[in-house]
């Protein structure tokens, strides 16, 4: 018994961490729920439900197929969804009548349905394989492949073809109307604010890390511990892995609608171009803390302690300076207003950088971080790109607004 | 015309480039047109499938879902899709039973049903956020949401459930067995042998980068050129990106039954493992090769010349060792020998290591260097646990088999 407490409580904590991570999952869990009870009940509605007859259960498992976590993968799934069983039962439909018009006999007619199946299975299966449908329509040829052969299969036993194909895709629109109702107007979660936030939170991390690196190694008190454990030691890995997740994103934001701040044709691109900025830079800074670990690892003596200092300020600068504009950066994306034209620490930050040319040789931490100091340069402009093509208020009317908001209130 | 022979060119390119890269791709995309002829076949041949009534057309859903590119990958779905419609099916039944049990009133009972359904698809969608449950049984857990609801939704229209239940899981079944045989007897796709490649060709990739740095950087005919678009530039890149891949080839691998060299309980984790080395040892590549192209665009004259030259030997010397060391190791995993106890190239590498703790501090590479040995000494620790664990050949004995075979023929 004691054991299988120790379980539960386990089970417990772990469930509640999930559930605390993010909390949307659970509503995701009851919008499942929801959905599945609406088509249920549907189903029990005797009258609602009779025109559909056997194939109500396509709905139901439409429902459970399509429902995801984003607006953006549910639109995609049940666009796909009901697209690819449109054409597929049309398709499926010529090809039946098409055999029954070349040939008379019933088997010869099953035989050439058969290689039909077999070839348009493999060249569907194939398509797969291209990155480009892989990436956008790879559910939709599954299902086009299913409901191909399903009606193609079913045309040999079923006399009248269009009335089931019919009540099929009908059942079908059926499901993915409701699992877009639940999905929109129950806790919507967009993945274009899922996109919009990491971009806005990997500028925080880039920040955290030079902060980090300034107060531990360059600056006045720094100490020479051990960096490993430390929490701003790995902000830059989560960024280095995050271009799968941002790839994602994007294409499903591109499936959601207008909603709250983001516009019809948004640039989400954009975040994909300053998510390879800022995994260059992330790289950079896994150069430099292997280097600074290197380093304290085997605890030189200081050749040249004059040159130290000095180098030591420089980088302290560097940091603190880029840390700065990354964090004006991050919150301009977060709150959607263009960033000041003129970046004064990122103009002190490349003058430092500039400056110390000569002690670049020297000091492999300098020329990894006047490196960085380019790279956030780069990371700038491509804010400011975003900020024009995707309309960013203006900072100067920004701070109209709130100043008549606090009149008016 | 002429634009739609344009495209049409295009895409036989795209089409020829995807089946060259990997051929195995056409074959997969046949064998799922040979598994569906099989159902289709099975259901026109109408002895047998009179058993199976409208049911047939589940086996036909099961081919096109299951079938997938390696024997690991459609295992794991088979299994996952039979039990899971198994337990639910199950579970709904039990559930109707009860709630006929519990109330007499057949709209009291499908309220009970209902709530019944929101419950469990919310816990079930709840618990495919939990990692360990996602990455093995996810499939199983959708199929198992989807089975759960459509039973208990038509307990409330089907007078006879059990048969229909028992129809519909045998047909699975029979889906399932069809998959099986086609992947696993029509040329099988194993992702364990995957694995195993893409294990030997990381360790070539590092070898690659090493051999080239040492020609173009450290070698007495060193040029002072770009290095961004050679060849062996890019090879730690695809390394860096490979956890995701290797992870999934793990979890497949682990479902797949013996086959040719891979027996029982063979350590797929190792692979892992070395994996993970392989990837910190690709990233310091990343972290040097940074560096030395920093060092290429600015140019900068050289203090010391004498210092210089010194270096750039013991450079030259690390790579060389190194790339020797990791050639070896990756023959060995390829042709599943045990590697040499003692390497002599490792040893040579890591006493130009030890013998230049005085320079490391003036030079970023030389460092850098010095800390790869140290990895790639990890690395030949983890080769040699592997081929201790999965018992490779010995490599005395696998030379005087061959010896044998010689004389012998």
């Amino acid at each position: 018994r004691r054991c299988l407490s120790a379980v539960g409580r386990f089970a417990e904590e772990k469930v509640g961490r999930i559930a605390r991570e993010d909390p949307r999952r659970v509503a995701h869990s009851f919008k499942v729920g929801l959905a599945l009870t609406l088509v249920s009940v549907l189903y029990y509605v005797t009258p609602l439900f009779n025109g559909f007859g056997g194939s109500a259960m396509w709905a139901v498992l439409t429902v459970v197929i399509v429902m995801e976590f984003t607006v953006g993968a549910t639109l995609s799934k049940g666009v796909n969804r009901a697209l690819a069983t449109l054409v597929a039962s049309s398709l499926a439909i010529g090809a039946h009548k098409g055999a029954s018009l070349i040939v008379s006999s019933e088997n010869t007619e099953s035989i050439l349905l058969i290689v039909f199946i077999f070839f348009v299975a493999s060249a569907a299966t194939f398509s797969r394989f291209i990155p480009e449908i892989k990436a956008r329509y790879d559910y939709g040829v599954g299902i086009f492949i299913l409901t191909f052969s399903l009606v193609a299969v079913s045309s040999y036993r079923v006399e009248e073809l269009m009335p089931l194909a019919l009540q099929r895709t009908s059942t079908i629109f059926v499901g993915v109307a409701i699992c877009l109702c639940t999905t929109v107007l129950v806790f919507p979660v967009w993945a274009g604010d899922d996109l919009h936030k990491l971009a806005a939170s990997n500028l925080d991390k880039l920040a955290d890390f030079l902060e980090g690196m300034e107060t531990e190694c360059f600056g006045e008190n720094a100490r020479s511990g051990n960096l490993e454990g430390k929490d701003f030691h790995d902000a830059y890995k989560s960024i280095l892995s995050s271009k799968d997740k941002e790839d994602s994103l994007c294409t499903l934001a591109k499936w959601e609608p207008i909603h709250r701040k983001f516009g019809f044709r948004y640039p989400w691109s954009q975040y994909q171009n300053l998510g390879t900025l800022c995994r260059q830079c992330a790289s950079t800074m896994e150069a430099l803390a292997s280097y600074v670990a290197i380093l304290r690892k085997y605890q030189y003596p200081e050749a040249n302690p004059q040159l130290y200092m000095k180098v030591q300020k420089t980088c302290s600068q560097m940091s603190l300076h880029s840390a700065r504009t990354l964090r004006e950066l991050s919150s301009a994306v977060r709150s959607m207003t263009t960033p000041s034209a003129m970046n004064k620490d990122l103009s002190a930050a490349m003058k430092y950088a500039n400056g110390c040319r000569n002690e670049l040789l020297q000091d492999s931490a300098l020329l990894q971080l006047s490196d960085m100091v380019t790279q956030i340069n780069e990371i700038t402009e491509s804010v400011n790109n975003l900020a024009r093509l995707a309309r960013f208020k203006n900072q100067e009317k920004a701070r109209n607004d709130v100043v008549i908001n606090v009149r008016n209130q």
